[in-house]
Formats: structure tokens, sequence, C-alpha cells
């Protein structure tokens, strides 16, 4: 499966085409909305927002609903982009790079001292094309009653106490949440420290963890390290704007562990197979799933645009200044947790189908079951 | 560039092929065997080290010591498989598989109750092949005088509080330790915390802390989030056996704190050109190094196997049982530090190509020498 | 660079994502639309050709129409597909393959007895794609000076006897032909041939000689068996529907030639430095660019829909019966060869990228400009 | 699946990796020595030949014979390379390049006057490990009673009359050929022209047939241009060394025929399913197998060395010369149709996996039944 997208903040549309996807797989459009949506919400979050009401339009790749095997194409407009004085041709250059974004780094790499044709791409604008790719492909996976939901686990150090310890349990204790939280306690805190940054016109970031169910022992491989599910996890998730550190099962944690206290010891009953009692690898040893859910998380750094600009320089008079302050969001934790979901969908789906084949829905899904009928008469 | 590895933990080589170096490069053997010595060595290694005396053999892509172009393969005899009773053709099965490796899992994948079959390749053994190619890497970027340097940042939960300020001063401090760490207070505690484990059969993880010097801001791209250098080098830092976490500049810190407390202001002076006060962002803004030097760490788990066995079950009888003890390692994380030292020479040495082309390093460098200069009469 | 290409016949539009094209080249839309309308032309058209008066737009990727190094998407909307009655959710199924076509075979592939979620997406409607791509490469291509042009060398087995000497000539004697044909006499008998045909309700195919000059020498390589130029020209241009065969050069006549009539001597002048007297090589010796012109040729079937149908079988009756008789053209030489003139662009625009480097087209020109020279200094 | 080839002409080793090959496929190095031999015969062989007893090794990837799903490592030492004084550090330079190799373009390329640097690795000698994995490849597919057989067509322009209807003729009538030639009274006149040119300091090129047999329908895809079955078949073949055409099914011919005599009809009887009369297509369409047996031709020149040497100039001096005189073969016909045959058994592999899963032989078989039985019911 290969995938590529394209769009700039301020263009016409943000769009991907995903090329290797099966035939047969019912796509409903509303879902991909209702991802979207989830994108744009949460709480701190800025006045484009509200700008922001996407809508996909599938292009190609379906009739009536049904996946044809050939590339998909999905486009959403960018609504912003329909005033004229707000397209990027006719937007002003803007020479004092903002810190902690693309723009000095890209104006190297570019050569170019106008960082708005640094920023129209850099943008996490491009990240609804990635949201999109992971709603179709959730939509595969539920074929397969594999399942993906992410929460905050923490904003600006502020933590959950009480976590949930299923994909159910995620999806019923967020779904009042303003935060994607599952602890309502925790979340009122986090709620205080976002409104104090918003009034201190500073920012927040935050932890999020991914959970996903029903993925069946064997996805992933050692044979090539390239191949690792936990590599493939990392590599994706770590492309998130804003996202600065991965960490799979324990993670940090096992580098203070004893051996003895962190490995998953392995069990057999007649009903479960083979289980663990407890999943300290997330769901992954040697880069393959184990058949546990695979647990990860991820961690944001706080918003780069501040309100109370930061310490830059004119890049044509070479002069200190101060960065441009622009509208943005004080926290926008949410958004990357769907990010997260949707980016994990993708990986998921790619490894998925470099086992069980491709093609039709209906071929792949009777390797599947072959698959799973062979390892229950135990192994060969 | 491309890589492939191959070879098992008792085959007669393990080998690879690195496809795409540029032609014209000094390779020294020796530095090669330096690296593969790193490798071996460090406090808390098990007996499998000392018959393990690497040496590499580059069967093409050299003439007279210098790179051709063509693909360069190494190999590296297997000393443990030269007794023939020791060559996997003969080892007995195996059909308890070890928790926290990948025999359970790839048991699964490829329908196999012999076990050995699975760890033959998911054996460490691997990296080998992987530490070859990163020597490779570390010539050609020296070229450009690009650095790579790791050293333990903790075990065990001991943390070095000394901790060097660049590469220079990670050479100097880490020279005499036996675990490649800088604070000698930390890593008598550490050796400690080793012994302790050895002599209860348990093992220790740790972290390590990887820092580049050199790199020129535009290496990596913002364009596509499959080109993130940051992504690249989770990828690539992730698929090492047992690491299971990675963080780049503040990393899960960024998830604390404050954005104006998080972001690299940006600074101009005639001298030094564009600078920064702090390098938060551990030297990649956008998916973009900065200039600045990049800084990653990684958490690497305890070794999988304890003298004290884990809980298993014969995959043939069904029967709980005890997982096999054999030889191993308490803790091998100077061994880890060489592996993801390697890695981040093999991401770079490829995104650095992507930039300045290929083919001849005359040519690259006069490619490099005219980036360099184009962006110091600043931007265009 | 990488691209993707979707849409289906009668989708509502066929797009291309171009990743990973430099930034800084000037493209015109009005540029891209010509080779549109070329791909349209040509005696022997059916009556489609009339409806896709196809435009380009590009939504993203340019600024103010110069490249900002981020994907470029290109979409044409298919006129067809506004009258909600032809498009393809409504269509009708489809169960009597075309032979000749991938009908059948897709049938087998994706398990599905109505061919039309085969066709849509088999049609060569998805070219438009290609020459969209082609059409922006060749805005990068033109300003190394590389040019490109192809021409009907035969129809229906009716061939050139007048061949122009270079892409001058090439221009100058195809401006005024019906098909694409420097040879104004054969021109006259290909015609009569394509009528001929037209009245008897069968098709014609021929060949179509491709000529790209400007390509200095050193393109492709010999390091790896995928990275030859000749093997990605023979990938990329067998890959247009209806393309049947490929050779470089002499090509076939090759096998009958004896080696020292076919070789392709080495001379050397102070004014034109190294050269050939004959090109029988097409330009590229050992899978690399020559500095010769490359000239390559591919063969063409004849349309595989003909107006007097041939034998098929319904796949739910599975009772033998006819092909549907649609609409199509007689003849498509000239649109098979503006396809492969786009294919060849970005084949070459791939290959000169790998070799010069990427991201701005001025560091990319600094770099073609000092390899010319170092060259021109004799060999180091 | 992925390969890597390394070695050079007077290197120690030829090698490739192959990485994601299935496990559970019995792999007889026999075999591959068989095809290695193969490779060095035919008539007009020169004296290097007889050199050249070439062995495998295969150093990982099996355990008793039977794949382990890990890469797949294969040696093949250069006997040559024993004698120090053969070795390429050794040898001299060398400053003439010889026409129609890759020595003056590959001299641009890289910017060296000592074309040895180029020689060494554009030799074709690097078919050995295209051979080596070509005849792993024909082992998997002999699984699945997938059979590929090359012959020569032609040699020098004396074309065979009379042909092979499948692949026991193709085997039966080869047997005692001196020259892979069906018809032994076209060969007797190939040997003869071959023994003038070998008097005259001359040499020869020809035309080889490679059918495939057993191959289902459903293999390729037309979704995506680059994953078309016959684009891959060109890209492949064509990247064989002297190798400067590719035609599949009629190939050229078509581009002389009119649509009605030229295009497969389709049948159906209960017996055979569906079925053609013809085979014009070459058993693809759309880029799919039809079903039908996959024929194609490739066209090769002379060999590019003459004993009565070509003009060329000295890098030097820039001096005009005569290139230099070695042993060469004055045909190599039978050769390249093994690489020929190889080439194709790693196109249709990869393929295969593609569309049938991979990791585990028994998997892959189960999911092959499965398709073939789901086709058999008609489609759905």
């Amino acid at each position: 499966m290969r995938i590529l997208t394209a769009g700039e903040s301020h263009g016409e549309y943000n769009l991907a085409i995903i090329e290797g996807f099966p035939k047969g797989v019912k796509i409903e459009e509303s879902f991909i909305n209702s991802e979207l949506r989830r994108r744009m919400s949460g709480y701190g979050r800025g006045a484009r927002m509200s700008i922001e009401d996407d809508k996909v339009c599938i292009v190609s790749g379906l009739r009536n609903k049904i996946t044809l095997g050939s590339p998909i194409a999905v486009l959403v407009k960018n609504r912003d982009s329909k005033i004229s004085s707000r397209k990027k041709d006719n937007l002003p250059a803007l020479n004092v790079p903002r810190p902690s974004h693309a723009d000095l780094a890209g104006a190297f790499k570019y050569n170019d001292k106008d960082v708005r044709n640094i920023l129209e791409r850099a943008s996490a604008r491009e990240t609804v094309s990635r949201v999109c790719t992971g709603a179709i492909c959730k939509q595969f996976l539920s074929q397969f009653e594999i399942k993906i939901a992410g929460f905050t686990l923490s904003v600006g150090g502020v933590r959950c106490t009480k976590l949930p310890k299923n994909i159910s349990e995620i999806r019923r204790s967020t779904k009042n949440s303003l935060l994607n939280c599952p602890d309502s306690s925790a979340e009122k805190k986090m709620i205080k420290a976002i409104d104090n940054c918003r009034k201190n016109k500073d920012t927040l970031g935050g932890v999020i963890q991914i959970r996903i169910e029903g993925v069946s022992a064997g996805i992933g491989d050692f044979t090539h390290f390239d191949r690792r599910l936990d590599a493939r996890l990392a590599y994706y998730l770590m492309s998130i704007p804003a996202v600065k550190g991965f960490e799979i099962g324990l993670g940090f944690e096992y580098s203070r562990r004893k051996g003895s206290l962190s490995h998953d010891s392995i069990y057999y009953s007649p009903r479960k197979g083979f289980f663990r009692k407890s999943n300290n690898s997330g769901g992954i040893e040697g880069g393959v799933s184990t058949g546990e859910p695979i647990v990860c998380r991820i961690a944001m750094k706080p918003i780069a645009t501040l309100q109370k600009p930061l310490d830059s320089v004119n890049l044509c008079s070479l002069k200190q200044t101060k960065a441009v302050v622009e509208r943005s969001d004080t926290c926008a934790i949410e958004a990357c947790g769907v990010i997260a979901e949707s980016m994990s969908a993708f990986v998921l789906t790619e490894l998925f189908l470099d086992k069980f084949g491709r093609d039709s829905l209906s071929d792949i899904k009777s390797n599947y079951r072959n698959f799973l009928k062979s390892r229950k008469k135990r192994f060969s």
C-alpha cells in the first residue's frame, strides 16, 4: 500500500491518494467526516477551528460506496482559501521564522527567505489528509474486528490516575470529555491548566496513549529490521507534527526495572489458547504482534506559536525581532490523538495486507480465516 | 541508498549489502573492526562475547580500499558456527518459547513449533551487520565533519548526573568506562546494580543518549511525512532489538512544560550566523535539521533471557514449563549504544545523499560546498 | 520522486500527486493543457475525444506559478461525468468481457463478474494523469535544455521513409500532420489505411519513435540492475496501455547484425569532446546515458474495441456472445506518442534528481554546472 | 520481496541477498549449480568460461535445506580471483574505454579515467547473482506448477522455423542443442555463422523467446501503471546486459496487423473454463495474466568486445587508439536465455507473493487453493 498526500494551508484542497487498498470494502464518507470533526475539536483550540468545517469528497476508487481496488483519492476543500485575499498566492511575504516550526530549517533547505513558502506545507493542516486515510483504513480493519482508540493521558504534566482497561472503557469514559480524557477529575485540572496558559499567552502539550485491540499474533516481522511493527509505528507516529517521543508497552519505564519484573511470562489454557498475565511488551515482541492489545504512547510538545511571541530574526534585515503573533491553539492534544490513531490504522493495514494478501476483501477474509484456523489446530 | 542484511545466529556468516554508496570514499577495515569490538564489550556481558571475535571482510565495492560506487558487501564469520555441532542444521528442536523474545509471536507468524527456526534470525547477532554498515557510513560522514557519539545515560534506574556537553567530552569521559558512561561515580553504582542482578540471575536495561554534531541545517524534509528526519531516526532506532522508547530533544519532558519554556528562540550574529541559546528541539524542527547538534535518547529493556527462568509453555505438549536457561548477558547497554550510533549513521548518510546528490565523493563535496556558500550569502 | 495517479473513466476527476519535485520551477498550466490537447488529437479518434476538452487544475505545490517543493497535485475534471446518468455509480452492470482488455483477467483477479468495476480504472482515460505529470517534468527538464519528442514511425505496417534527424526536424515536419508523422507521403497512406479500417469496423496500431536530446552522459547506472536507464525507460513505456514492444537504438535489428557493424566507436576532438559517428546504442551504454541523443521505439497494438465485435462469453450465463460495441477510436497512435513522451520525461527527471540532488532548482543547477565543468577539465 | 546483488568481475565473490522469500520452501543447491552451469555453456563462448566453474554457497536463510523466512544470502566464489595477480586491487589502470560497454559513460558518471573502476562492476559476471536468485525463485514457483523455459529463436539473423509448442517440447528439443535452440537445422546454420564470426574476429547476438506456463489468471495489476506484469517483465529483462529490445505476444508484429486479426476472442467450455483459441497477447491483457502461457522475446546485441578492436580514445592522452583486445565470447545467447529465465522467475515470484500473501509456504498454498476454488465456482 502506498500513500501520498498533498495540499498547503491556504491552498484550495488537502488531498491524498491511497494506492493498493483492497476491493470490496464499504466506505462511509460520514465516518470520515466524523473523524475530521474529532480532529477539529478539543478544549484549547483557536479561532481557525471554527472555520475548518471539513468535509471529505472521495473522487475515485469507489463505486456505490464500495472500493474498486483502484487508487482512492480524497479531497478536502479548505474553506479558508475561498476568500481570495487568503489565497496563498496573494499572501504577503513573511521573513521572520517562527521558533519551533520548520521555518528556519526550511529556509536553509530550500534557500528562501520568504518562510511563507515553507510554512504553507509545513502546516498541521496537512494532517487532514492523514485523518481521511486513517478513517478509510479503520473501515478496513473493522472488517477484522481490529479497533483503535487513543486518549489523552496527560496535559502539561497533569496526568490521569484512572486509566481505562480496554477500548470500550476508553470510548465510554471519553465520550463527554472535552479533551478526550478518560479521567474526569484529571480533565478538570487539565482544563484549568489550559485556561491559565491561554490567559498567559502560553501553550501546552501532553501525552497520548494509543490502544489497538483485535490484532492477531503474527503481524510485523523480525526477519529484516525495517519490517518490525514497533519500528513502523514509531516511524509513522513520530512523523506527526509536534510529536517528540514514542514508547511502547513499558517504554522508558523498562529502563528502570529488572528483567524479572519486566517480561511477560507465557501461559496456556485450552479456552484462551496462549495468553499472558501482563502486557508490559505493549503487544509486540521481536517486532511482531503477540495477540495482546498493542499499547503505545507519544509525547506532544506545546503548541509552537505563542501569543506572547518568542525572539526571532528578520531574514532580510538580519535584525532581532519578535515572531509573528497569529491565531493559534493553546493545546491541540485531542487532534493529535486522532492523527495518531489514523497513522496507526495505516501502519496496521499495510502490514496486514503484507501478511494476508491483497486485491479483494473476500480473498483476504478467507486467507485470514485459514490462518487463524491453522494456528488453532496448534502449530504444524 | 538501500541495505539488506542476512545471517543467523549459528549460521556461517552475518552479512550486509549496501547499495547506492558513493564512489571515492576510503574505507578502513580496521575502523569497522574496532566498532565490532565496541559492540562486544561492556560490563555485564556473558560468555558468548569472548567467542565473538568479529572481523569484517569486505568482499565487494572497494578497490585498493576506495569505494567504487558499486554495492559494498561485508561478511563477518560466526566463529561459533565453526564447530559443526553448533551449526544451526544440527541443533535440536526447541519447543519452549522464551518470553520477551520473538519466539511465540514468530511461531504464530510462521506456523512453526520449533522456535529454533525463529530465534536463529531474531537473535541480536544480526546487529553485527548493522554495525558494519554504520561504520562504513561513519567514514562517509566524517568527510563532512559529521560526528556521532552515544553514551549510557542510565542503567536500571541509576542515572548520570554529570553530562558531557559535546562529542569531545563524551569521548574523553567514556574512554576508560566499562559501560560507555561519562559519569564515573554513576558508573560505579551501575556496576553494582549489574553485579547484584547477575547474582540474582536477573537482568537490566537502561537509557542511551545519541549526539550528532556537524549536520548542517536542511537535512530531512517536511514536505512529505515519511521524509522527516526525526521520523526516520525513530524508525531505525526503534528497529534495534530491545529498544522500546525513543525521544528527541526534550522528548517526554516537553509534555510537562509550557511552550514559553520549551521552544528555542532564534538569534543571529555575523560571526555565528543564526543560532539558538537552547537546543530543546534536539536539533530538528519540522522534521528538518536546524544545524544545532542532534540529540536523542532510546530506552532499552532488560535482557530478555534470565538465568532464573520465566514461565512458559511447551508448544508440543502444551504443558506449563520454564523457559530454557542459556548463556546470556546481564546488561548489554554498551552494545546497544554502538548499534544506535550505527543506525543513526545510516539514516544521516541516506538523507545527506538525498539532498546533495550521489555517485562520486568529489561531486558531493562540491555540491555541499556550494550549498553552504549560497546560504552564507544569505538566502536568495 | 514518487507519483501516484487516481481516477476512473466515469469518475469525477483524474488526478495525480507528484512528490519530490524540486522547488523553484515555473509551471505553466497552459503548457500542460496543450499537451492534454495533443493527447486528444490525431486522425482516427472517436466520438469521446470531442467531449474530452481537458483542462488541468493544479491544486497544490505552486505559489504564483512557482513550485514550492511540496507535492504537486493535478486535477482534470471528466466532462463526461457531469451528466449524472453517466456517473459510474449509475452505469449498468457489464458482464461480457471485451477481448484484449483487462476485463476478463481483472474479473479473475478481483473476483467480480461485473467487468464495469474493472474497466473503469483499466481505461486509457487514466493516461490523462500521466500526461499532466510528463508536462510538469518537461518544464523541469527544459531548464537543462533537455528536449523530448516522439513521432509516428508507422501505422498498420505503413512506414515512414523520410526520417527527421533531430528534434527541430521532428517538430517542423510533424507540425501540420494529422498523425504526428514527419513523412507526408507516408501519412497519406496511413490515413487511407485508417479510413479503410474505420469503414470495415476494424482498428490499427503502429510504432512510435521517441527522441531525447540534451541528456548529458552519466544518467542512469550500471551498479545495480534496477537503476539502468534503459530498463527504467522500458518499465515505464511498457506500462502504457496497448504498448507491447520496446526497443532502444538498433533494438531487434542488433540481433541480425555483426558486432563490427553494430557498436559505436569512440572519437575525440577538442571542440566536440568525446563523440560517436554512429548512435546504434540509442544513447545508452551499460545502462548509462552516453551524451548522444536517446532514441527508442514502442509498438502499439491495434485499438482493442472493434465496431465489428469479437467473440466473448457472458460471465453470468456463461453463454457465448459478442463483445459490446461502444464508441471508440480506430487508431490512437498520436495520443500514445504523447503519453510515451510523458513517461520518458518522468523517468529522466527522476534519474536526473538522483544524480544531481534535490530540493531547489538553483542548487540543482549549480550542481549540474559543476558536474559539466569538472568533466570538461577531463576526468580526475 | 527485495533483492540486492554485489560483486565485481575480479572480486572474491559475487553474491546476492534475497529478502522476503517465504518460509518452508526446499532449496536444492544442486539445482542452482546446474543453472550456473547452463549460464556458462553454449557454443561460441570464450576462454573464461572454462575457468568459471561456479558453485553456489548458501550462507543464510536455510536450515536443513528448508527456507526459514529470513533473508537468503548466496555466495559464488570467483575462481579467477584466487590468483592474486588477477585480484582487482592489483590490476593495472585501463584508460581506453571499450565501445558498447559502460566504460565511457561510466567514466563521465563517476569521474574516473581508469575505466577498470567501471568495468569491474559493469561486467556480465554480475549475472551470476541473478541466476542464483532465479534458481531459488524457480524452486518456489515449481510448488505451484509454474514453469519457465527460454530458447534461442535466432542468432545473427538465422531464425528457427520449427517452433516448440509448449515447455515440454522446448525441453525435449533443446536437450542436445549447443545453443539452446529447438530447431536442429537452424542450429547448424547458427553454428556456422558463429564460426565465421570467430574466424573474422567478429561477434553475434540474437533473439531469445521466454515461455512461462502455469500462471493463473490474475497476476499483475492494472490499477497503477507500475504494477503491470508486462511492464515489470520489461523492466527486469531489459536490465540484462546487452538486451536492447523486448516484446510480448505479437509484440512489434501487432503494429502491422489489424485489430480483427490481433485480439484473442474469449470462449468458455465447462471442461476448460474460459479459454482462447489464440494467444497473441502473450498471456497478458491490461497488465494482468490471462491464464494463457506468457510468451515474450528479447533482442540481444552482439558481444561488445571484438578481437578485431574498434576505435577508441585514451582518456589520459586523448589520442585516438584501438580498444583493448581481451578474451571474450563470440556469442553468449544461451547464457542470456538463462539470465532471462531467472529475471522472469524473480518478477513472477514477487507478484505472486503480492497477491497470495507471504510468510509460510503452507499459508500461501492454502490461499492459492482458495483463490482457484472461489474462481471456479464462477465469479461472485
